[in-house]
């Protein structure tokens, strides 16, 4: 857009928000002329502005005000907006979103092990960038565009639900879902993650989830960690089920789930196997280091930790082996069950699980191979 | 499309299938009002009505029973329509199939030992889900759309020919040809999987292929495992060169497929390298555990199987970091050598193949020092 | 397009080429019928021709002869046109490329000790299809076609920019940013790569580049290797954030530039900490083959190279470990921190760096170990 075109488009936006105020908005408008802001903002952050102008925000005279609350407020650090501002307009979707696990994002990351062994600056640079979603309604609804077409779009969650230890993303493109989707765009012709997951607009992702979670505790937890009633698992698999119906028969798409069911349940167990190996080698006091000559895990003190909330600095070598199979490939196997990736099922999942399971007894074997010379 | 539209559409729909049936298809159609299937599934699965709505199938009269012959048998377990059943009105396209290494998909894998050593539920959920294409022509052509678009595009290829072992949709994708394709989204500017493999709609998706197979075992062979003669070889290579031609001069072309050749050879001397030194530790008898101590190989019996058909369970150490490098990264050397890949050929292949054999000799070598130590 | 469309199209071409003449390219045009090539070639490379008549060159009288110079030359063997060549018209465009590492890009390649080391069939593949990038403006500005569009899209650079070594296309694909711009394809929305790092134009694709280069060799360099000094780099800091500050502001974009900063430097430290591991193996005469047994460094002679221009072939298992945590982990590590990519700054990169150190320490304690047990 040139400058002419922008300088007219500001004028009809400065224009139609005066209009708007006889409509005005649910949340209280501090009494401010919008024109403050953006008089200088169209020239120093002309990206951010042009955003905004073609969002429904502009276009239902809400403007920086309503959100940033003063200009003072802006421009001081970490000016962020938090879902409780939106939530003054947007109440329903603030109400789902506290029912889903998104809404513990944050408060959860800053219990967990691998978060509190590591630098600030490290923290910041990747745990905090997905986490914060607990704070910020932007992680999906992108500044200052907002748009619903974005939102909704698989790569908004890929931005987060992506890597080695939560493919998500991956998964859901390698699968026949992904790639209709990404091919056809056509939300009626294929699934998107929020077809299944945030149903008809729900803001509770934790929509129809029946099993769970990753690592190798058991059934599904609510948001207060308390395992879900075998009543509660079948209500959610029913409402699963409610959506794959629109395209399966009834019982295409429960064999589907069964048969996730079962492969998880053989994943967890290849991970068991792996388990029992190193829990034999440090009962033969096989660890190096041994659990006492370590810093005591920092939340769960002087004590084995296998699987999640293992952690992967200062570990034994035995115990790095176990880490990459419960955190990058069990995960796999499991989750790409019920997304139906056969790639990352078998190649990135059960054959790397299998080949872990080798290298762990193989290094079992070998600590205790060295144990005997010594002993000569 | 709202309820009452998609009314209309399926009285539409309705009224042209009456007129259809004045031009009827080749396949005979039994006596049945189609509207009989409709009615109900219009509700229960709209996403497939739908789609089967907007299919050239519904424009041209092929309805539910032309394929599913009667509802009973539809909603039967398993109620699958075989390529016999589209042979009918698609001979030509079956006729191709036929002679290609797609059609004996599920033949091969019923005697794969990588099949027959897992269970039945974590067979379902990878292995069988492409090995299917032998009996499932919407493998490419996905229900109830069976888009030509879909199936021509590289990302229909992709639901099965991608991951570890057979990367072949990520090798397209990082290569000129890929990424022009991808931005573009036209076959006139660059080649498609299918412009090479499937030229002017041939279904023999064998064409062109002159060098082969994976594995370190010899040239390419026919549907019955027989190798085909230098001559068929250099007939096919010629008709590879005639696809490369629309677009390259013959001399560049030659060239780039002759280069691929010495890939491949270079890419297979590494892994002899790899195999002689785990040969050696057979004989010396350090393998753990031996080839008498396990499961024999479900297809080979007992003997040492290194490269293609090689298991991943229960094998020594040393042989599954020989796995690693026959399965996963000589496939990417040698076929990426052909689909022009830099990235798959070197960093993904080549590097990786000169660490495999790193890491198998530094065994080799920590195997004989354990035996030293214990014969002491 | 059919074929009688295409003689059309040709005769059109023709026509306009003897307009064109009144208004001659920059460029001298030998005096040639440009038509001699092309009454052939829409029959020979009929992609090829096409991609040309939808070219600007097309439309502007540039034809076969503007740059091939004469039928003769342009059958003989590697034909290429050389950025000269296209200077003779885009004379700011190559001024710009001078300055920028691409014009550098096969003169580093020649004496890179890993290019040195393999044959030259192996060399053909890979390192030279993207150095060639200092003899070939159509590596971005794909031939014949030479769209703009397609060489300002992130697909365009993505082609040489990614693997396990610089994957800078699949960090910026799972970043916002990246996210974004694909969802969009709108460059006001959100960054590609151009954007950041050929602002305006500009063919100096290290514009605002301030802190460098992979391994552990110290600060940015420029083209002749000499470090570029702090206030060079402050005000390279200053052109990236100018252009940050079109969406962000100023405040948020230092802090990320800085916290990059940070990650880089704690990746650094990760990678010298497994190298000291390694100096001290050496110096125990714990390396097998030890550096004395082994062919020299192409590059730097007998001595232990760790870190850039480590080489992947013939060295011992443990630096073979180093090789690993510094060419493909932490490179990740730091420059993903730039390109803001959660899972590849800890998934991909932090995670295995971690993992890495614990396999160097393991193998420094194993060889200790099997010392001991030898002296005994």
């Amino acid at each position: 857009m040139n400058k002419c075109a922008s300088i007219i488009t500001f004028n009809i936006i400065i224009l139609s928000l005066i209009g708007c105020s006889l409509i005005a908005p649910k949340a209280k408008v501090p009494e401010m002329d919008p024109g403050f802001c953006m008089n200088c903002h169209q020239e120093v952050t002309p990206g951010l502005f042009q955003s905004w102008v073609e969002s429904k925000h502009a276009k239902n005279g809400v403007h920086c005000m309503t959100c940033h609350i003063d200009h003072q407020a802006a421009t001081e650090q970490k000016s962020m907006v938090f879902p409780d501002k939106c939530g003054e307009c947007h109440k329903k979707q603030i109400e789902d979103f506290q029912e889903s696990r998104h809404s513990i994002g944050f408060e959860r990351l800053r219990i967990q092990g691998e978060y509190l062994g590591i630098p600030q600056e490290i923290r910041a640079a990747f745990c905090e960038r997905c986490h914060s979603i607990e704070k910020k309604c932007n992680s999906c609804h992108t500044s200052h565009r907002f748009s619903l077409k974005e939102a909704r779009d698989p790569a908004a969650c890929g931005t987060c639900h992506l890597g080695p230890d939560h493919p998500h993303k991956e998964m859901y493109e390698t699968s026949l879902h992904g790639t209709i989707y990404n091919l056809t765009q056509n939300p009626d012709r294929a699934p998107r993650c929020v077809t299944c997951h945030m149903p008809e607009g729900s803001h509770n992702s934790s929509f129809g989830i029946a099993r769970g979670p990753a690592g190798t505790r058991s059934p599904v937890v609510d948001l207060k960690e308390v395992p879900i009633s075998k009543e509660e698992q079948e209500r959610r698999r029913e409402e699963m089920l409610g959506v794959c119906t629109g395209c399966h028969s009834r019982r295409f798409a429960q064999e589907q789930l069964e048969n996730a069911d079962q492969v998880k349940e053989a994943g967890f167990k290849l991970m068991e196997e792996g388990k029992e190996s190193i829990q034999e080698i440090a009962k033969e006091g096989l660890l190096y280091p041994s659990v006492a000559e370590r810093m005591p895990h920092p939340t769960e003190g002087r004590t084995l930790v296998l699987a999640d909330p293992q952690l992967y600095i200062g570990t034994s070598y035995i115990e790095r082996l176990f880490f990459t199979m419960f955190k990058f490939h069990s995960i796999r196997v499991w989750k790409s069950g019920y997304h139906f990736s056969p790639a990352y099922t078998h190649g990135y999942g059960w054959i790397e699980m299998q080949l872990d399971l080798i290298d762990i007894k193989e290094e079992a074997d070998k600590l205790r191979e060295l144990l005997k010379q010594e002993k000569k």
